[in-house]
């Protein structure tokens, strides 16, 4: 076993506590990652408010991070020691079913290894995520970190960027496209730089008016305000594509109003059972989908377009020891668009 | 006005008796067309059933009907007297909103005019369906019925036909696609007939294995058990598109884990709201759409396309008069796969 440190939930309700940390020795297919960065994402707060210290499972959160190799298993070839990495929020997968063979590892049948919360394949302990200082992960769920990516801001990219950007690439967005982005948070922010960068004319969809300097700020071609009435009618069957990024359960039926003809309305996480009405989908034939993280071949394809195109989350940068005070904001929506910790204090 | 005859609701529970109906006289872009087949649609029954003789609203059922051209209004250019139609569920629209413009009238933002139970768009009253010897029409909503078309058996592609075609359409079914067809009745064995002659794989999904004899026949490549885990278990992601033709109300997560990778389900008809997990959506990215109805242009190469591959529905044909028989057998299923009702005794 290899030893570091982490932020480890404790106490009820949990918070976070710095805490002595184990890391299983390398098997031949592993590589060790000096995490530099971790991304703070809305599942963490999920998860420290499911917490039960009692039930036994340690949770250390953290499923976007980056970091550098510093040390690999014999069978590693793709990876050296020094090279820069990214991890997500999937470590490992069967690879033997179909969605597996179709590099959709996010959908295995036999449901994909959380990098947190998740139960190893091999010896059945419990993962501990990327608020810590290193991760031993299985070689093929390291991604190589494209140069000219900030490290600190490419860390969101690898949860809250994939998980807009599988939607956005499955539905074809590109030149032409009319993409609506409901929420102008961590993922919303990150969807509306992916759609404008694939040629897409781009909309905010926000519940207040007090979005449309950021919305333009990220260069939005428009904010439509999803109280104000005559916005939402003015814009009805407006967008070939609308990437409903809110988090908190609500009615579709004004998001769907907005898809056009053969269009789709996309939502992003898993907002549990949800009722629409038929009509709302018959009359124009919208389709209603939904997306959350993803593949490895589509995580390699969303680091290079954003490599190429310059795209980063917007974040605040905290050292880690002050994590508890970054999920308390978030917890608030006090953020934009997220919360990136600096690891290195864990020394 | 104009007299012809045919059958209208009357009484509680509604059935049908012979009555002269008055049919407006012609306006300069209308044509008369004597009907001769005309297909008997479970809408039909709802409407029986929500039908009030108290309201004061006639009922005469009837939307998917064949006849010949009577007569023709001055303006009318592409219509002859003579001339083979064929009328479906819509007979007007606004003609200027985004969806008329595009060709879905169906989806006409100002609602369009049904063929019976509608109000139409100039004199307010209450349109009287086809359930009767003659009707009055837009020139613009009667679709030439092509050569070698039965007309009896290609009543029903008015209705039923356009509403499997148009998601089967839309949704680019084509060689190599997989399909399945949910539910074999008059919109299920026309969805199989299309799917197939579109050159996809074609299965149908049947809550009974009494059913292998008619899908077989109907040329499907297999049938699937619904009620049999191991059928549905060894189907899954495995369609394409499922195009789910039930039309009781029915938990949908069974036909979702049919649908492939970035697949659809396809409801069709208007089943009211509908709960949907949503991770019964984001594992495969599977999109959920309804259909039903369908525009002029989907109308004309639904006709032309029929023409093309041969195929009308599987009809049993009955005398007007056997009318409220026909409906006492469809609301018990008891009809491979439509009735047609030969308006010829209303003479």
């Amino acid at each position: 076993m290899r030893t570091t440190s982490g932020w480890r939930a404790a106490g009820s309700p949990a918070t976070l506590r710095r805490a002595s940390l184990e890391r299983r020795a390398l098997r031949p297919d592993d590589v060790a990652v000096r995490i530099d960065y971790c991304g703070v994402c809305h599942t963490d707060l999920h998860a420290l408010r499911d917490h039960d210290d009692a039930a036994g499972r340690p949770l250390v959160p953290g499923h976007e991070f980056t970091g550098v190799v510093t040390e690999t298993g014999p069978a590693v070839t793709r990876l050296s020691s020094g090279d820069r990495v990214a991890v997500g929020n999937i470590v490992d997968a069967c690879g033997e079913c179909p969605m597996c063979r179709a590099g959709q590892e996010n959908f295995c049948h036999a449901f994909p290894t959380l990098t947190y919360g998740g139960t190893d394949r091999h010896d059945g302990s419990t993962t501990l995520g990327g608020y810590s200082r290193e991760y031993v992960v299985r070689d093929s769920f390291a991604h190589p970190l494209p140069a000219g990516l900030d490290p600190a801001a490419a860390a969101p990219l690898l949860c809250a960027g994939v998980t807009v950007w599988e939607p956005l690439h499955a539905l074809g967005v590109g030149p032409g496209s009319r993409v609506g982005v409901a929420g102008l948070g961590g993922l919303g922010h990150l969807a509306v730089k992916m759609a404008l960068a694939l040629g897409a004319t781009t909309s905010v969809i926000s519940r207040s008016p007090d979005k449309a300097d950021d919305a333009r700020r990220l260069g939005a071609h428009g904010l439509l305000v999803s109280t104000d009435p005559q916005d939402m009618a003015g814009a009805r069957d407006g967008f070939d594509v609308v990437i409903d990024t809110i988090s908190a359960p609500h009615d579709l039926s004004p998001y769907l109003r907005l898809v056009a003809l053969d269009g789709t309305l996309s939502h992003l996480g898993h907002l549990g059972p949800v009722t629409v009405e038929t009509l709302d989908l018959l009359i124009g034939r919208k389709k209603l989908t939904s997306a959350g993280s993803g593949g490895r071949p589509a995580t390699a394809a969303m680091l290079d377009f954003c490599a190429a195109n310059g795209i980063t989350a917007d974040i605040e940068l905290l050292p880690s020891a002050r994590v508890n005070e970054a999920l308390d904001r978030l917890r608030h929506n006090d953020v934009r668009y997220r919360f990136v910790l600096d690891m290195s204090d864990l020394e």
